[in-house]
């Protein structure tokens, strides 16, 4: 899925496509490239095409896994594009990634007359909402066990792509409780 | 501050206040009066005029403060109005309060060919946003004293306002350590 994609089935069926209302551009990350880093202010809104992506926060010098992308999903260090303020997290590429990318800028631009760019922002920042709050409820009401299980039926392949470390610091627990929870779910 | 005042600060400066894109109702609620309950589709979005709302969750009949809402915040049980399913969490009065409320149908509506509508919906999801993203950072990042010292620097009203427990259980931690903090902060 491309944003041209993602605006045809989410935000307006008629679409035809040929006329977005910023421009973008398409890069490409490596696997382990730092998309945006601790410190600096975000320039992009990032549309994932192809890959894994993550955003993690660094407290004494752990990293903790605030959130997985997977193709299809617009992502960014979203507060500091929208404060352009420095970020307190990191945009890391997990796998060899292809993203379609909107400077910010241009989204700004965008948003001052353009019904089109203020439905697809509106929509892609309430569908980021509702995983966001979705997970917090998560690690509210549900077991390790639970959550990951979710996570195993939603996206098989992170378990193949991604390090058990990584998984475990998104579900908020050790890896050796991952490690017994997989044989639990996998026998 | 109303829904008029909002647009006027934070969506669009040259706003005459004449022409909202969608009816608006006034309504009150005594304290404690539950104004969305767990299970119902919700069918408003909120804004919140006068008094304090919270949004929680219950977890082995032990409830969850997800969420204080303060005058000038729109506030629903927002996944259930935008996916219109049930609300796997409640919304209450806290205090007597005042609200302007949009109806989720008349939201819709406008979202269909307003641009002034989306732009409040975008901005409001986004300010949403980053207060949820900002809370999971900060679960994450700070102590329970930072946390306490935060929420007591920016709305000092509601520590004479809510009970220790609610705050405590907003904080997740409990209300003897609670009271330890506040001792140490009063001292």
């Amino acid at each position: 899925m491309n944003i041209k994609t993602f605006i045809t089935r989410y935000v307006d069926p008629d679409f035809k496509g040929d006329e977005l209302p910023f421009p973008i551009q398409t890069f490409e990350f490596a696997k382990e490239d730092i998309i945006t880093d601790f410190g600096e202010v975000e320039t992009h809104a990032y549309f994932l095409t192809e890959g894994i992506t993550q955003i993690s926060l660094e407290k004494n010098g752990t990293e903790r896994v605030l959130d997985f992308f997977f193709p299809g999903s617009f992502f960014s260090s979203y507060t500091s594009l929208l404060k352009q303020e420095a970020s307190d997290v990191q945009v890391m590429a997990l796998t060899n990634c292809k993203v379609e990318a909107i400077k910010g800028v241009d989204l700004a631009n965008a948003y001052q007359h353009s019904l089109l760019a203020n439905k697809v922002g509106r929509i892609a920042t309430e569908y980021n909402y509702m995983r966001r709050v979705g997970r917090e409820k998560d690690l509210l009401s549900k077991t390790a066990d639970e959550r990951y299980q979710d996570i195993f039926k939603k996206h098989p392949e992170i378990i193949n792509q991604l390090p058990v470390y990584k998984i475990a610091s998104y579900l908020g627990i050790h890896p050796e409780s991952l490690s017994r929870i997989r044989k639990k779910v996998i026998s």
